[in-house]
């Protein structure tokens, strides 16, 4: 069963976009997952295809109606669609890796790239948006937000993910940072790979790693390490 | 004065990608910020222009070279240039809608875009290079990452942000996430705009909105609520 995406959007041009290249692309090309673009402005209102308004109640900006944005997610997704409808929003959950992982394992989304002040509430709660946010800043929409939250889940499809790219996730999934990584050669301006990356014995090797993941991540992101993940190592 | 984006990459067809497009697209076209990719493969060893190998020590995926990238990162930016140089990086700090708006004060930036297994610790520290996040989830490469990055820092460069963008970002600025919007029709599928918008009364209206960003903060990101600014409100 292939993956499907659809997104709902009002620059579908900005798609595949680096989606279409490299690991994603190649997938995209074998038919490992689908992409599908709709365009908000098809269900506008008026000769002039409106699909927002200003905000009742006052205020900068403009606000997508829900009527308009209704009508294209019943085109998108129709009843029995069981692929999760999510809206890109700085206002959503933190996309996590382990998210990642469940959309990966299902058939497909449904994401809704928001443009202007914000999305009508109405159409949010009426269509059971699942607002998922990508990090702590501002876009200019949505769609820069559903290329990465897409990058994120299709290298982990079946087959998509080769040789050159493995294992990562697998040490940030323990909680921790990477550790440092060296390779040839072995002296660069003066500066040597570690000794112990050399000695060949595996066994100092991996607890140098995981001292170093574990000082990374205690100065860099504490808020990663609860009491009880860091009293175990 | 035009602020200079420069980004390394082995994907430089990713570029300018979404960033072609409406407002950065248009800002692009005028001249009010430029994209400049260097292709780090020209900067790659022996007749397959080599541009990575194993990791020292062992284990899954490949390492970006330091020699390479370092050639690559002088070439971008000669000695002087007073650009900072980001590498995207899940073991980066996360990026903040607050150093969003300092690069976006600033003269550009330098973007190094990882792939494989990560890059080569001693270019990360001879460069100086400052590792940036965009969120905690793993992404095929840097360049999702890095189209994000600009996106934001593009939308706050003078003259870029049109009527349809704006005033968001202070909502989020002051430590919640946004209140709810509305906008016509009235009544849609039987669901009202909520009174008090439609009152007319601005201090009500106002009141409303701060009650309900609090609100919607503290059941979806407590983290975001210090004590100090909680009480305040």
């Amino acid at each position: 069963m292939t993956f499907r995406a659809t997104v709902l959007t009002l620059y579908p041009e900005m798609f595949p976009g680096a989606l279409g290249v490299s690991l994603a692309g190649k997938a995209l090309e074998r038919g490992d997952w689908s992409l599908e673009t709709v365009q908000i402005r098809d269900f506008g209102l008026g000769r002039h295809r409106a699909v927002d308004d200003t905000p009742a109640g006052g205020g900068a900006g403009m606000v997508l109606r829900a009527d308009v944005l209704g009508s294209a997610i019943d085109h998108a997704a129709a009843g029995g669609d069981p692929r999760p409808k999510l809206l890109m929003s700085p206002r959503g959950k933190p996309l996590t890796q382990a998210r990642v992982r469940e959309l990966a394992a299902g058939p497909g989304v449904v994401i809704v790239c928001g443009r202007f002040e914000g999305v009508d509430q109405r159409v949010i709660e009426a269509r059971n948006l699942e607002e998922v946010s990508i990090g702590d800043y501002i876009l200019s929409g949505g769609e820069p937000a559903a290329l990465v939250l897409l990058d994120a889940v299709v290298r982990l499809l079946p087959g998509v993910m080769g040789n050159e790219d493995s294992g990562g996730e697998e040490s940030f999934e323990n909680g921790l940072l990477e550790h440092p990584h060296y390779t040839r050669p072995p002296e660069w301006e003066g500066r040597p790979i570690p000794e112990v990356l050399m000695s060949g014995n595996h066994g100092k090797i991996a607890k140098w790693r995981r001292e170093q993941a574990g000082t990374l991540t205690r100065e860099r992101r504490p808020d990663l390490l609860t009491a009880s993940e860091w009293e175990e190592k």
